[in-house]
């Protein structure tokens, strides 16, 4: 299943020990456990996105028995979720795919409201520069991403991953309207890696770092030369490709 | 002054004798307040945006001594506002000056999310359709609503004014990604006027209504031939004219 989900409210998607936290894996088992009358139902989600992120790709997988076909599970499902979450398609997969490993690539998309003043309506779906950004230094920078890298310098300290080699497939900087759109794509993301991409491309964009210093970044290895951690509620996990 | 917020979490834009209902006025007004160190501060607003409906475009008007220079304020005040609102422009304007009576036109945006699954993100700040719309004919009837007409058949029941003739000047439908946005510009708009022209051209995008059926509507002056009352949520108003 695809799902979208609002992250202002959630705990982020992983299920969480203690049960006031709300989550968005939580809330979803939950609504799936109403429609196939199933309480030891469980679900294998593909990524953990952080407090605020949002979701218009998740994917995720049940194994359920069931006389529901797997394309009207969207319709069906909808008035056990909240408000804000949604699942918009459902296919049967063979038994032996599994929603994490079984994953290519995957995109996120990341919003910066560039204005001098923010807007209040975007303010849970973008980061807020006033600082008019310059769109061609990010652009260059966000070519300098492109590739297969020990991209240690990107992420979030205390992590602890067997290897931080990740190949970035496409990075783009775009501006649209009032926002600049940055859109990653890559085999695998570490903790905040997308975030800290981001930060380090508004560094960019701000002229406080240059563009033809990305590489020497990532040589680096160093978190404190990368740019700032961008928030949380710019982000959103748009694509997940198996 | 120019006012930006985001109506999800206000009582509408005016004061509420309740004090438990929280006002975009009530709260620009507490905030001016403190800015000023003037308790007794009040305000003249343009525009009476109903609850859920949101602002990029909102005027008011305060008389206040300060030696704040006028295009200070945006940054001078938003310590003070709620973080869903701000101030996006300041200017001087002679003493005679009325934020509602000095305006000339108005323009409303509406967004309309046409995709089969709804998106959680934009549940606050669109109306969710899902059959596909028709966007020639919504075309073809947003320019039938041009022109000077008593719009009464447009106006929520119940409501009390002296004149229903308004001028519409620009009716404009434009799809743009997974939405369709509708945008109305006028001299002044009846109660729910801008929503029920909304919930109109969406009954003409669904086929229900024929775009050639909407001058006979306006000259019906009857509610109940016109659509359904569109969601406030999918509003903004964008801006006046002065």
């Amino acid at each position: 299943m695809t799902v979208a989900y609002d992250g202002t409210d959630y705990y982020g998607w992983q299920k969480q020990n203690d049960p006031r936290l709300v989550t968005a894996e939580g809330e979803l088992e939950k609504s799936l456990r109403k429609l196939f009358k199933d309480n030891t139902l469980t679900m294998m989600g593909a990524s953990r996105t952080d407090k605020g992120v949002h979701s218009l790709g998740q994917r995720i997988t049940i194994d359920v028995n069931s006389n529901i076909p797997a394309e009207n599970i969207p319709n069906a499902v909808r008035q056990y979720l909240p408000w804000d979450m949604a699942v918009t398609a459902a296919v049967d997969v063979p038994f032996s795919f599994h929603p994490r490993y079984d994953c290519i690539k995957k995109t996120y998309q990341y919003k910066i409201w560039n204005k001098k003043h923010k807007n209040p309506m975007v303010r849970n779906y973008s980061e807020y520069v006033s600082v008019k950004l310059d769109i061609m230094k990010m652009e260059i920078a966000a070519k300098e991403c492109i590739g297969t890298y020990d991209f240690k310098a990107f992420c979030a300290m205390g992590s602890s991953v067997v290897s931080t080699v990740r190949t970035i497939f496409d990075c783009k900087v775009k501006a649209s309207d009032d926002f600049v759109v940055i859109e990653v794509t890559g085999d695998g993301f570490l903790y905040n890696m997308v975030r800290i991409i981001v930060g380090t491309l508004i560094s960019v964009g701000k002229g406080k770092i240059e563009p033809m210093a990305i590489q020497g970044i990532i040589a680096g290895g160093d978190r404190q030369l990368a740019g700032p951690t961008a928030g949380p509620q710019g982000l959103t996990l748009l694509n997940i490709y198996y």
